[in-house]
């Protein structure tokens, strides 16, 4: 959505009208590369050598009203929250989550006792790895803003990105899909319940055990699901040069979603394939792979076409759980 | 300053009445340390082990109108400085910058030019250390917020922390002190000159490659100077547990910083002693150590008091650049 206004007074484009995607490619071209980098940005999490070692490494940004409510969320939420996404981002390279830096800009007028629970669900969140919280910054601002790097070691492994899918790979998933966008749908709503789906918006589970797991497995390529499982697979899709067909007939609908789905007149599927922030890890499979049960088997790498994902052949259509960061 | 209103609300103490660094240190308790971590929160960066190498990791994060203003400095010098500030922090280790991660929080009505040549700045500053953008995130915000991760390597080398000094070290500096605040104390005049400190307060020139050559020569305590040279000279005295007394007249007091003095009725020799954001080297060195030119010494390392730095033999009481950020 272009802004006139700014548009007239500039003479250029908008960092609306660009959107998201866009102004990542245009800023990656302008950023210098190194010796030391094994993988940069579009992944995950990007890889670098320091001193002989590998290190995992990845950022997020996030910002009140836009990524998180305090009316909706309480601070120890948020706090696991936000820890959860990064350290995800490291499993999903097949890497350990090892350390985190916080960057904190708070109101002045912000009670203490909100961040020092903001700090309690981080560190519980960190906890559950093992993961140590090294550094940070803490700045005024007018909104609460909170920013996260984690830091992972890939144990003497290759780096998994979402460039290795290979045709006739199986493609699975390992954790919940749409759960946390019904919630968000709900509380849009101004309503409370189901509880299992609001509580899933407030509070991601990724299952961190099972980036490792996959590698064991032979992943080709692996993800986490934070955009949406068509957006995501999307990503691989292209990083790969691949087709990615997925059968609906495999994807579970929970009840809760049904109930979701029925009280706001949604195709509750359409929270399965697009919404995103679960964090379930999906990745595509040799054929020959034995997958335990939670991985379940939801589609196979085609070659053609290259880049795109179906949903029983087609091109999927229906409604999306999804958002622009920069058109609310 | 408490806020009134939010302390009847909430019963309990605001994070402007409890400050930056009684908010750091609360939530230094709450975080989780680990195996890997050589140094934690608390120094200029933190050093962890990854895979076999040693990586130091430091994060900041910067708000628009509170850490720079658009209509004071160009997108360019935005970006310039904020790389700079952090990349220093890994010189002030004794470690060479290896790798940034840039999180970018943006008004959707932003031109994408202002956003391009804000990542022309960044890139410019990192490729004068080699210094790879390896990932980042962009969102939105209302304010323009920039949060910077640097990652350096410490080859084969002891981190240097504030916490080293020994009584009888020489206390030494490099670079430039109070020309940024000197130049931010005339941009908030409405003036625009004298144009050398000016420029100094938008494009500071930390000076990276003395950090190594502090190592060669023995350094047992370094820091920048971000606070200002008494509040981090400070950070060093409390950290080592001994006194610093800085000898006033051997602290230059530039011309044009007795110019903006004169002009504003302020003893120059506050910019010089507070004024923070040169990001000059300020360490403390063996008296054996034959310091070059550049490395100019300007006090001594006491046994007593410890934690307090003195000018001159006494407590500095005149008047201060520097500024909380939790109370503008």
């Amino acid at each position: 959505m272009i802004d006139p206004v700014n548009d007239v007074d500039q003479g250029g484009q908008t960092v609306a009208a660009v959107g998201e995607f866009g102004l990542i490619a245009e800023l990656t071209k302008r950023f210098p590369t190194g010796a030391g980098v094994v993988l940069g940005p579009g992944d995950d999490a990007a890889v670098a050598t320091f001193d002989g070692g590998q290190v995992v490494a990845t950022t997020d940004l996030l910002v009140e009203r836009r990524h998180f409510r305090r009316d909706w969320s309480s601070a120890y939420e948020v706090g696991r929250k936000a820890a959860a996404q990064n350290l995800v981002d490291v499993v999903a390279m097949g890497a350990r989550p090892r350390a985190l830096l916080l960057g904190l800009g708070l109101p002045g007028d912000l009670p203490v006792s909100w961040v020092l629970e903001l700090a309690d669900g981080l560190a519980a969140e960190c906890d559950q790895l093992e993961v140590a919280v090294i550094g940070g910054d803490v700045v005024g601002s007018d909104d609460v803003v909170i920013s996260i790097t984690a830091l992972g070691a890939l144990v003497d492994r290759a780096p998994v990105t979402r460039a290795g899918a290979r045709v006739d790979d199986v493609v699975a998933v390992c954790g919940r899909l749409g759960w946390a966008s019904a919630g968000y749908a709900v509380l849009a709503r101004g309503f409370r319940s189901p509880r299992v789906v609001v509580e899933a918006h407030r509070l991601p589970e990724p299952p961190y055990d099972a980036g490792e797991e996959a590698v064991d497995l032979g992943v080709h390529a692996l993800i986490d699901v934070s955009d949406g499982l068509l957006a995501d697979l999307g990503h691989i899709a292209v990083a790969s040069g691949v087709g990615i067909a997925i059968d609906s007939d495999t994807l579970e609908v929970p009840e809760p979603l049904r109930t979701v789905g029925t009280a706001l007149n949604v195709d509750p599927l359409a929270y399965v394939l697009t919404g995103g922030e679960d964090h379930a890890l999906v990745g595509t499979f040799p054929p020959t792979a034995t997958l335990p049960e939670r991985w379940r088997a939801i589609g196979r790498v085609t070659e053609t076409v290259a880049g795109v994902v179906t949903v029983d052949g087609e091109a999927y259509d229906g409604p999306t759980a999804s958002y622009d960061h920069f058109s609310r």
